[in-house]
């Protein structure tokens, strides 16, 4: 088999998928060709429609196709609530385990000026600028404890400063389930430091 | 999220990939879309390429997007040897671990008729017609040694009879680097019948 075959193609570009190697992408190539055509076909015709129309929304900056996303758009959710999340993928987290109904902010990412991530990348103007609006009454801040989340979540808090806003950051602490022993010790000693009265 | 957004539809595409559950979907379609669009294209495009062009090859039934395969139009492969294995992946591995520079059948499976797959299915008939080949003069059979997979050597060996040909099979026995204690009773007992002389 040479390298210039469409099937190696195949196996060559189903490993820019994170997480597959080599076996893996050469086995779904094989599974898709010989077992699943219709689903590689349709596989590839939402992937092409993903990567080509799915955009920004224009008020949260979370993943869609949409100008603004079905959250957003939602005139049932809960305006008066800010979630400050880093990634779409958080959004996703959140709805599937908590019952919040207020709506969301995507950072994409972390302050991290090393890396060029500035308030600008972030888009930590447009944040302000819904800190200011008159129907927010609280903002919540779900931004991993990292040094840079950490940072960011400092920004933050200063930006809210200005208005009348609440600010709140979800809790850390050992998770349910958790047995100490096993737990790290920066969480620990988050756990320790934010204990609550009973 | 509603179901119907086309991030949705990514993810719930790529769910066809094998060994791919809801998680892994998720963490692939934010990959591509936040980090490498482009080589989201480039999957969608080759994939829906091999979709559409691969076939099999006339002479081996590989996959290939040509007539013939690569190994079946190379005039330096020895063609008086032929290794008969069950899939394509399996000439894939055979090419990359052993020096074999003979041609290669492919059956596309093991004779099971609970199953609806015959003589026909595995293309014996073709194959019979390559027994008969005057250059021909080794089959290797490099079959799985399950029930079905004994079934179908055994009958291969009976399509051979007629011919003047030399009908072998691969060894089976202890793998490399395997510890006796650790190989299953099966694979024990094969190699003891299989012993070879010192």
């Amino acid at each position: 088999m040479s390298d210039s075959s469409l099937l190696n193609q195949l196996i060559e570009s189903l490993r820019c998928l994170p997480g597959i190697g080599p076996k893996s992408a050469q086995r779904m190539a094989f599974h898709l060709l010989e077992r699943d055509r219709d689903a590689g076909r349709q596989l590839a015709r939402v992937m092409d429609a993903a990567m080509e129309r799915i955009g920004r929304c224009e008020r949260c900056r979370t993943l869609t196709e949409h100008t603004r996303c079905q959250i957003c758009a939602n005139a049932r959710r809960n305006v008066s609530l800010l979630c400050i999340v880093e990634q779409p993928s958080d959004i996703v987290a959140i709805e599937q385990a908590a019952d919040y109904d207020g709506l969301y902010f995507v950072l994409g990412g972390r302050l991290s000026p090393l890396d060029g991530i500035g308030p600008e990348e972030l888009g930590l103007d447009r944040l302000e600028a819904r800190f200011n609006e008159p129907e927010l009454d609280e903002a919540i801040l779900a931004i991993s404890p990292t040094v840079e989340g950490l940072a960011t979540a400092h920004y933050i808090s200063e930006l809210a400063r200005c208005s009348s806003l609440r600010l709140s950051r979800i809790a850390h602490g050992v998770p349910l389930g958790g047995e100490l022993e096993f737990v790290d010790g920066g969480t620990l000693a988050h756990a320790f430091a934010g204990r609550q009265g009973l």
